[in-house]
């Protein structure tokens, strides 16, 4: 038996929306049944449809920022209950079993994770995401959502929240840091808001100075163009950290060489070319270049209630189901201020 | 007023060694003469001297691995005596200013270190180095040697001890540590026995087995030929940690793809190729790729204290100075087990 939904679905890559039927599983014992209310749009949705990372099984419905409210819970569930705000991330299932799950980094699960949508599941089926009415998902992977916030706002935080948030923690940002945030779109803009939350000293860098007010607005210290060469001189070996959140092609040596002793570059998105420096790079100043992937389920509820308590959100544009098509292009043009979510109520048959 | 040393000194770039007389400075207040006992050889006096990296002042006196006995000190030295048994390595002044030098990491001074030969220092001259009879180094940068030790045997780790040393501890290596050291040169079999006594588990990376029996009586725990393309695949995601002492261009992704979470991949060569790898293998896994240069004069004398303790020393052959150009070849070659060790008796004018 299983439930049927109003969903968004690309038929093949590169194709345009289509509003389909989906049917959601009937619950498992430790499944719960959300009604969404909001999804967001990450620019990796946009990369996964138009067939930019690879073969994946289409048709897809994308959207792995949800959040939305506890409609009916399996039997063994006890951790929410019906009528419970609630979210959803990136990733819907793991082993459970391996060291990586043992220590809540399930996104680097063993077995492999499951991811929230165009991922086959371990009982034979393709996840499907957000972009619906409603969505059925393991407790484990269901998130709490702190009361009192913005939903809507709050929604972009299950993807470029954890992302962001996971990176600047592992390595130690706090007071007395120097944090750069290269890209100021859907993950940059949250990133600058975490990292003055966390107590560091912020700059974005920026192509342009285009966004300058908001960058500041959202806590920026400094906002630098880096079409301006001058920029890479004067800030030399001046970073303790640096997060890069485009998926462009840049120049790493430029970049490594803003670090400071010890300063790490951790990049978060995924440029497509093969990343190229040179080595003095990394042994002047002993500085470090590490990926990070969004973060675990434990970190997701920890960042939620660390963005909750600092009154962190991030700025959206709300929009309805049927303007996603000509949002992506926004985005892709990085037009959007700062992410749009989707609300799910313009979401019909 | 100077002093006259003789030394081996190559006149210009490839050229072989001839036996000079150099001129050591007098004395200033805070300066100590040594009478040198021993002088290592290492890869970059190689690279240097054969002018594989870049323009350098010829003539040149190589050598940064030095032990010797103090002859004559200034008279503000308090730190030392006449009579003592002292070290200098890979740099002998820099600002005493600067953030870097007041935290001890004098190799990253602001102002620039002057490394021990072939640099212009911050008095006009250009230094020479350790290959010769007799040397004049500021107090500051003039290590104590332990007593007990065999003095030829500690000489290399004033490089190749602190090199290896510096990144291990830096990254937090000990017990429960899974450690790989790539190559099995005098870095590399140094780094063996560092890792080993900070309570590591540790598997050498050789291109052959060639070295297996040597490297598991330094300590090693596994052994792998990575000719062999299988240690690829049975070691992925495995390390904590991995130390890559070869200058020769490596495939980046294949060494990256060999950690686990959170893992670090510290490159102490230095390949003159660009690093070049998908950024995958950094996302994966969280990981991160760092660099490393030496360590600073503090840490230097932790490393020989520790050393001292654990009974390590490099594993040498003690030569002639007449032989220093056969010994360059054997280097290259990787035929050297595993340090060269010049013993300074042997350089007659």
């Amino acid at each position: 038996m299983t439930t049927t939904v109003t969903a968004l679905s690309v038929p093949e890559a590169g194709a345009s929306f289509e509003t389909v039927e989906l049917e959601r599983r009937d619950l498992r014992s430790d499944d719960v049944r959300i009604d969404i209310a909001y999804a967001g749009i990450c620019h990796s949705d946009i990369h996964t449809v138009r067939g930019e990372w690879g073969e994946r099984p289409f048709p897809i419905t994308p959207g792995h920022e949800i959040i939305g409210t506890v409609a009916e819970v399996g039997s063994a569930v006890s951790r929410v209950k019906i009528g419970d705000t609630v979210g959803v991330g990136c990733f819907v299932d793991s082993c459970g079993e391996c060291a990586a799950c043992k220590d809540g980094e399930e996104q680097f699960c063993e077995r492999g994770v499951v991811q929230t949508y165009a991922t086959p599941d371990y009982h034979g089926e393709v996840t499907q995401g957000g972009y619906s009415q409603g969505v059925v998902v393991r407790d484990h992977f269901v998130l709490t959502i702190p009361d009192g916030v913005d939903l809507a706002a709050t929604t972009p935080l299950l993807c470029a929240g954890i992302t962001t948030y996971s990176p600047l923690k592992a390595h130690g940002v706090g007071p007395g840091s120097k944090v750069a945030v290269v890209g100021m779109g859907g993950l940059g803009h949250v990133a600058v808001k975490i990292a003055k939350a966390l107590g560091a000293e912020v700059t974005v860098l920026s192509r342009t100075t285009s966004k300058e007010e908001d960058g500041r607005s959202f806590g920026a210290d400094d906002y630098r163009a880096t079409k301006d060469g001058n920029a890479f001189e004067e800030l030399a070996s001046s970073f303790d950290f640096i997060l890069n959140t485009v998926g462009a092609d840049l120049d790493v040596d430029a970049y490594l060489g803003l670090l400071g002793r010890g300063g790490t570059l951790v990049n978060v998105g995924a440029p497509s070319a093969p990343q190229k420096f040179g080595i003095f790079s990394l042994l002047t100043n002993r500085r470090n270049y590490a990926g990070s992937m969004v973060g675990g389920i434990p970190e997701t509820q920890e960042m939620l209630d660390f963005c909750a308590e600092h009154g962190i959100t991030a700025t959206i544009e709300l929009i309805d189901a049927g303007d996603v098509d000509a949002y992506y292009d926004k985005v892709v043009d990085g037009d959007v201020r700062y992410r749009a979510v989707i609300d799910a109520k313009t979401l019909r048959a």
